[in-house]
């Protein structure tokens, strides 16, 4: 580090100065995650260390680095977006569907080498499988006291510092002062619980952000005390009397320099405290171990009551849905009559949609970055859209469009699929079978207990009927005002085994992506809602609400392969949308919708 | 033990004698899992504990004794079942899927004390659970040197020795000098296996025998070397010249008793041993880790070979299917004459159903013991009938009937349920709600990869949608005359990562159960078969074949509540039975059978 490093290194310099780097930390390799130590969806420019080094813009990867190879582990959303980006002469590229980094590690790390990973940027769980795979290689894992990337990353941004500000309980329902007392209250035994989850201690606390884009979040690490009091540790430039005054008096705003010391002290004596073995930096844990405590692996406690939503927030989930529907309803209305043209590219879709969502009561900004896909681009499953890249939407292809808002009173997801001028009978039976995929989850009917898993093959199963599938989830759940995608539920082929539950808010969107081609995804967002049991039902019945309004492309679908209940079903929802939507538009837009929304059948 | 302990212990007396008994072996309680050393399903009369202990006769369970309190725990086939049978007065009765053993664990042991296992019993995984659930309670788990039980227990029953014989290679398919070659191919780096499961080691020597009832399976130890050699430890009381032969010279017959001297000479300097921590006793890990060896823990590697069939069996098992699908048809058509009548009783219909089967060709015994629930009692899942709770069958109540046998060339196992006069429109609509199940289930399409898991709620939906559901597994794995439960796949709401595979044979069984009142099941076996890849698909393909061939009471089915796809199953599922069936079966019968397979709607 004495060495002097030049002030900015070009994208092909990055590998061969972090190798130069590892040797005089004394490793061998080192593990690049994506993520910063709040392991949330996006990271500050500062923690963007995957992308300096391999230039891979997605949203999730890894990449690990040795003396002579190196990787980068992305999942199906990504793989063509990966082999776009990343040079493969420096970076083999995998699928870390088929290759996991773990594999990849036991076949190339050799006996006697030490990897290197920084401990604030991983869980406790994902050391443990790289600490597996370099002994099953004969190798170490070794904590590195720096990160070996900010030594050589000379340009590296500064920390955010956004203004934090409360959230008011007109939108947020209940109180931060009940929450913590309820959170505190399930502690089961610990005596206090660390929090590092941005979107955990914002709803905790009743708080919002901007440290990173897309979610009104503010970083910090919060210390909640089985007493329901809380020390939190935040950069003081982002706070405001008013701030400390909305926070209340049994909330310590310190200085997050002060945070170690404060698990230290907290931790002395053998105490037990709760952290997430799935979300929190595996430094913490070290720390709590190292001070003489006792860690008490659990689910962050903030998790489930903030995934199910009060009254307060389901009801103001459900007007932003109605404005947020509204400007997309425009959108498509205004993409119906300029598309057939050829004057719209991705571009300047997307910056149309954006101009219809700015003028929204309460809205804040996207709630992610816009999808604008069209022709072969819409089957790049998280595609986005840059001047290099934008197509035109021509006659014959199907246009896909992802997007969401942030709205004081509730956060959007909406995908819809429009056919550019006459769809291909192709075009017309995928969009159909995804179509049969999303009514089957939006009037599924299920017993309490029942997880997202146990539900995903219902929104597939049209589409296995005909040879197809997709390679990614089918629900993800969304917070109110915060993080669009949100756990701890899921639905998906893999394995998770949190019950869907009353109030939680969740996306719906199956999807057909043909490579080169098109790509179809119908995504709304739907909440749980109790049923109630019927006579003679031995437990109670959960269903979903269709929050999300906007028309579906009746010119996509073949309504002979839709059933009576598909049917009624789509007309239903075609109706709701056009009662709901018709007061907040325009006449065209209005004359436009009444066309779209007709019942087919 | 040096007391004298009277001969025989009435039940009243087993629950003191056994405390009586921890005491002198410094233990203040016991775990007793209704099993033996090879975790088959079948126990032999010598290991039913349980049983023996609590008067439950189902066929799972656990009981946990301490000094003050005891209790057994039952899955939900079994509650109403384990309320007839065990005192409550002496056990406290649970459903395990609400109270688990380790649950009642942590709410009865006091710090301190000391809980008894027989590390014969109980898998290292299950070991693990207890001993975390003592910890917690801030007691101690102990291995017995010897069992409790079998100190007080003074007229248990000898271990079985029933004759082993040779699998012909015409309905084994693969010889044993294959499958041990193949299998000894796969234990990654292993230099040895240990295997305790009796249908692993039946299959894989191509053995049968008869020390447990239903199963065909001699009950004994085997150590698989990477070279494809095997020592087997059997009883050679239930040997032959002819087996010596069959099995060959690479396969050593062994007395049992040297089974722990030769874990101890394979393991010793350090060898890497391959044993299943879900399937065999933690006896062995101990014993590998006392010798000196390293455990590799792994599936059982026959499990999946075993699972999935070669051609000569799905031969043997469609051969085996129209054999037992005529003898369950012929039934059907006496019970339709004579139930009428109000002559028939459950015990009575069992014994005619097992005349129907007896005179068949290759036939062997029953698979399991069959359910024959008239009326409430088809209402109990799993059903034992008795001279005690034999029930006639009455007009107006529906019949359950679970049965199977075993074939030399195949395992049956399959479930009718008819009703007996006119049905109710309740009896209808739940029929055909668990039928709409089993046909989507039947029906599916789905990419190579996917688990049970995925597709269990398939089945469930149509319940689900009318606020029902079934407290049971949709379906289990079936061997080719061997177990009539085999793993390692499974259709359940539980999270199994098995993929189903080509040649895998699995029930598809959903129902539903109306305590009090009548219980519904419809079951037929079914195998996993490779549908290759549409044009254009990017995956291939997998479905079922159905090899259960019996008719489904049309006067059960609501045609009007079926759509076009099911009916079109439905028939043409009751066109191959009859087609099959007709030159099988007596006049009469095929006159009763072509009435029964008519197509409807």
């Amino acid at each position: 580090m004495s060495l002097s490093q030049p002030a900015f290194l070009a994208p092909a310099e990055r590998l061969p100065a972090l190798r130069a780097q590892l040797k005089r930390q004394g490793l061998d390799g080192f593990v690049i995650p994506l993520a910063d130590e709040h392991q949330g969806e996006y990271v500050p420019e500062r923690a963007q260390r995957l992308r300096w080094l391999t230039c891979f813009s997605g949203s999730a990867g890894v990449a690990v680095v040795l003396g002579e190879s190196a990787a980068i582990f992305v999942d199906g959303r990504y793989t063509l977006q990966a082999e776009a980006e990343v040079d493969g002469t420096l970076f083999a590229r995998h699928h870390s569907g088929t290759q996991t980094p773990e594999d990849w590690i036991g076949g190339h790390l050799r006996a006697g080498m030490t990897l290197g990973y920084d401990a604030w940027l991983h869980t406790p769980n994902a050391v443990k499988r790289l600490c597996d795979a370099c002994a099953k290689a004969g190798g170490n894992l070794e904590a590195c006291a720096a990160n070996p990337i900010d030594a050589v990353w000379s340009d590296q941004p500064p920390p955010p510092r956004a203004p934090v500000v409360g959230h008011d309980l007109e939108f947020a329902g209940v109180s931060a002062e009940e929450k913590r007392r309820s959170v505190a209250a399930n502690l089961d035994g610990a005596s206090a619980c660390v929090l590092s989850a941005p979107d955990s201690i914002a709803w905790l606390l009743n708080v919002r952000g901007g440290d990173v884009p897309y979610s009104p979040l503010p970083l910090s690490f919060a210390i909640l005390r089985a007493d329901g009091g809380v020390d939190w540790f935040i950069d003081p430039r982002k706070t405001s009397p008013e701030l400390v005054r909305h926070v209340g008096p049994d909330v310590s705003l310190r200085p997050v320099d002060e945070f170690a010391a404060a698990i230290d002290a907290t931790a002395a004596g053998n105490n037990l405290i709760r952290v997430d073995p799935a979300a929190s930096p595996s430094w913490i844990f070290d720390r709590v171990a190292a001070a003489g405590g006792a860690v008490a692996r659990g689910q962050d406690p903030c998790a489930l009551p903030k995934s199910c939503k009060n009254p307060v927030e389901l009801e103001g989930a459900r007007a932003a849905h109605v404005r947020d529907g509204a400007a997309l309803t425009r959108f498509l209305a205004w993409l119906s009559c300029e598309a057939l043209d050829g004057r719209v590219n991705e571009l300047s879709a997307a910056e149309a949609l954006a101009g219809f969502r700015e003028g929204n009561e309460l809205y804040q900004g996207p709630s992610f970055p816009t999808i604008s896909g069209a022709g072969p681009n819409g089957a790049i499953v998280h595609y986005r859209v840059s001047e290099k890249t934008s197509r035109q939407l021509e006659n014959g292809s199907l246009y896909l469009v992802d997007s969401g808002g942030q709205y004081l009173d509730g956060t959007t997801d909406v995908t819809r699929t429009v056919a550019i001028g006459a769809p291909s009978e192709e075009q017309r039976r995928c969009f159909t079978a995804v179509l049969k995929g999303h009514i089957a989850l939006a009037r599924a009917r299920f017993p309490e207990g029942t997880t997202g898993s146990q539900l995903d093959a219902l929104a597939r199963l049209p589409l296995w009927h005909i040879g197809l599938d997709y390679d990614h989830g089918t629900g993800h759940g969304v917070g109110s005002y915060l993080s669009v995608h949100e756990g701890p539920q899921r639905i998906a082929k893999t394995a998770n085994c949190v019950a869907l539950k009353p109030g939680m808010i969740i996306s719906n969107e199956p999807g057909y992506y043909k490579a080169g081609a098109f790509g179809i995804r119908i995504e709304n967002l739907v909440s749980v809602v109790a049923l109630g049991a019927e006579p003679g039902s031995e437990h109670g019945s959960l269903g979903f609400e269709t929050l999300t309004l906007a028309p579906i492309d009746r010119a996509l679908i073949d309504a002979d392969d839709l059933n009576d209940r598909e049917t009624a079903w789509l007309n239903g929802y075609h109706h709701r949308v056009r009662e709901s939507l018709t007061p907040l538009v325009d006449a065209d837009t209005a004359s436009w919708l009444a066309r779209a929304t007709e019942p087919i059948g």
